[in-house]
């Protein structure tokens, strides 16, 4: 709590600030959820951090079990004027969902239940609190999967609420495409449901779309119906190695471009794969590194994989391996699902700062390698990775944020990097938020919007309940 | 405008309650616009009704010609209390463009230029007026398409402010999934900039999703950036016909549920397909008929209509015609394009109520028998046809409109038909929106959240200047 990457506001905490309110609090809470209420140590820190380097301390954590208890907790809550973070499976990148100015933590893992399966509809109902690995564990016998698939195994309600995507998106799009109807608590308790089961709809404002990516502070998604996919007839996987950077992302690039429709497409630089050799032990070429599925059915899976290969000869790559069966494509994938890990083990102790820029794919060459010399100048250990499909991709930078000079460095070069994607015409995140460590770059890119957004806040959430300091540091300003 | 049917709020008009205000405005505007502003009975007669059966007259009508001299034009409406209605091609079908309290039309359609071809990131960026025909013609040399097409040649800002679908939204998403970037005139004539050109975006509120389907009730789009698509490199029409709806529907049902990735699967009942026969002199066989295209890659869209046909002769249907070439395709699809004027030939001098529900696809087909026998047992004139792999068809409905009796019937139709969508776990409208003709159906539909929706408008527009009486007859309820 004390590194200096602490994201905490300084200076405020919500029970320090409100001892008695605290009290109050605490013992309604207590009443209404038994041992499902704790302001432990131990509990508190244990929603302290997220996968990144940011971090805030909780006064107390609730775990309620349905969404009435979410309802009466946040009223309380607002009675109490108690701040409110949803808490899921704390794999944020961004500090999305800590508690940086006290008040209560909303820990939703007990609300993992598939609510209602449809499967002749390609539809599913789940509580938010459910991860994707069981959510396809249940759905096994059904023949359908749920396609999104950020790296971490989160919850479904923490990937609607900060509109996560991943390594699928480019076929199956992100969870805006992908959710269709939510139950959410708003600030004062109430309960509302957006949207239909139906597959599209035209009726009045989409308060779906605008509660996916909301991050928490306009209502506490409790529940919420995703669209399904028929699991894939065929599906073959390919990996490929480049002479140069520039080979690998043209060759995504022209497969985008032409009629190829790719499950996923990932690039991953030299220094990701020299990464990812020392965390396996194993002995992938240290080269620019494109891994490619595709799904459907066999014909056109098999035209496609000739396709693509074609592309990679005209760009100097060499195919290094191909998987159709389940095992083997997972062996296949494993390097790209262990990208953040290897990276890590790289300097033992070390925290990751890792960017999420997305740009038209025409700027896509010219960003990575502008990003990867940035690194190389700045001394600090970096590796690329991405999901280049879709003109995202991620530097995982390593610093100790003990040594306020790696911090600044790191910092800096996020800066940059975000500053670059957004005169390039993209994005500072494609897909991990605002949180706490965007809110400058949000204030670039958006420019005169971001008062619409906080117009926005201040109407559904005029007292600041709902997760105060992310995404906005002020929602007054 | 006296008709029955209109659907003009009774009472209300805002020159005749602000004569002073309209002869201020009237001056200003025309120093700003010279002879693209007017009052004359004629112009404000062109701005009067939309496709279907509403009406309402405009005091005036604008017809700026840049985004900057939309947000002088909004500023001074703004200023002088004056409504403003967006108007794009006149092709709504809900009154959602509609002058029902007097005002503003604001004729966007001198704002018809391509802004900019990215064709290497699949985009272009249009000004709002520009229609859909128009944009593909202007595409023609670049190999791509923007494949939304709601059957009218609308213009993409007003396709953009319905959450327009269509015919392949099946296969390439609606507006919700087509629109980047838009730039809106907000109510008081600022100017902002919502998304970025990346495809994708986790950056903040999704305000490109808010205004798209807002139906100019929050803001004014004037330029889009919409995504484009490779023209496909082969694409097979299959035209089949069965002995029963059922069998149709549920071949339908199918091929949503297997891998089958068609890029139009379109349904068209027994009364439709004599209407399209005694409209076009031509003599399809009067069953339920469905039209279905494959678009892609040459193995793979030959795999898939293989694959169809099986599906049809399971179900017992007939193939009676397939298409590759595009003169051919063109020809196939010209009857279901045909629908809405075909309908209407039936009887010369009546409108048209057509609605336009969404169900989850396990219910389409209980959906559309019912509808079938709520047409039959009312006396009404009345044919189906619809978007069925999405769980969106229409009923086209004749009435005349200066017959009560008549207006009664089929507006009971409409709700009836609403309701039992809604019931079904679906929604009253996949693509036309709420404008004036759907808003008791809204309030079901969407229950509580209309509250959020009306706290959303309130805090965007709050001097209710933006197409009053669309969505919400009231804004403070």
């Amino acid at each position: 709590m004390t590194s200096a990457a602490s994201q905490s506001l300084p200076g405020i905490n919500w029970q320090a600030s409100n001892p008695e309110r605290f009290l109050d609090l605490k013992s309604k809470l207590s009443a209404l959820l038994g041992d499902r209420y704790s302001d432990t140590q131990t509990v508190r820190e244990h929603h302290s951090e997220d996968e990144a380097y940011h971090s805030g301390l909780p006064d107390h954590v609730a775990f309620p079990a349905s969404t009435n208890e979410v309802s009466e907790i946040v009223r309380l809550c607002a009675e109490h004027d108690c701040p409110v973070m949803a808490w899921g499976a704390g794999t944020s990148l961004e500090g999305n969902a800590l508690a940086v100015a006290g008040g209560l933590c909303l820990d939703l893992s007990q609300m993992h239940d598939v609510v209602e399966v449809h499967a002749e509809d390609l539809t599913v109902a789940v509580q938010a609190g459910l991860c994707r690995e069981e959510l396809n564990l249940e759905l096994r016998h059904t023949g359908l999967f749920f396609p999104i698939d950020p790296g971490a195994n989160a919850t479904l309600g923490g990937m609607a609420a900060t509109r996560a995507s991943g390594t699928n998106a480019i076929k199956y799009g992100t969870m805006r495409q992908n959710v269709l109807r939510c139950t959410v608590v708003l600030p004062d308790g109430s309960v509302i449901e957006t949207g239909t089961r139906a597959p599209k709809s035209a009726a009045g404002y989409d308060l779906t779309a605008l509660f996916v990516g909301s991050e928490g502070t306009l209502g506490i998604i409790t529940e919420l119906t995703l669209r399904l996919h028929p699991i894939p007839e065929t599906a073959a996987s390919i990996m490929c190695i480049f002479p140069t950077l520039e080979g690998a992302v043209e060759t995504v690039i022209l497969a985008i471009q032409t009629s190829l429709d790719p499950a996923r497409i990932e690039l991953m630089d030299e220094a990701m794969m020299a990464a990812i050799n020392s965390f396996e032990k194993a002995d992938y070429p240290v080269s620019p590194t494109l891994a490619v599925e595709f799904h459907g059915p066999p014909a056109a899976v098999a035209e496609q994989m000739e396709r693509f290969q074609e592309l990679v000869e005209g760009e100097g790559g060499t195919v290094s391996r191909t998987a159709t069966k389940s095992e083997e494509r997972s062996a296949l994938w494993k390097a790209r699902h262990n990208a953040l890990y290897a990276t890590r083990s790289l300097q033992q102790g070390k925290k990751l700062l890792i960017t999420d820029v997305c740009v038209p794919i025409s700027r896509l060459a010219d960003c990575i390698m502008a990003t990867r010399e940035d690194i190389d100048s700045s001394g600090i250990l970096g590796t690329i990775a991405g999901h280049v499909g879709d003109g995202n991709f991620h530097a995982f930078l390593l610093f100790d944020p003990d040594v306020p000079a790696e911090l600044e460095t790191v910092e800096a070069l996020h800066q940059r990097m975000g500053a670059r994607a957004i005169e390039m015409g993209g994005t500072c995140t494609g897909e991990h938020g605002i949180g706490v460590g965007k809110q400058d770059l949000l204030r670039q890119e958006a420019g005169g919007s971001t008062q619409t957004m906080l117009a926005i806040k201040r109407a559904l959430d005029p007292d600041g309940v709902l997760n105060p300091g992310k995404i906005f540091a002020q929602t007054n300003g």
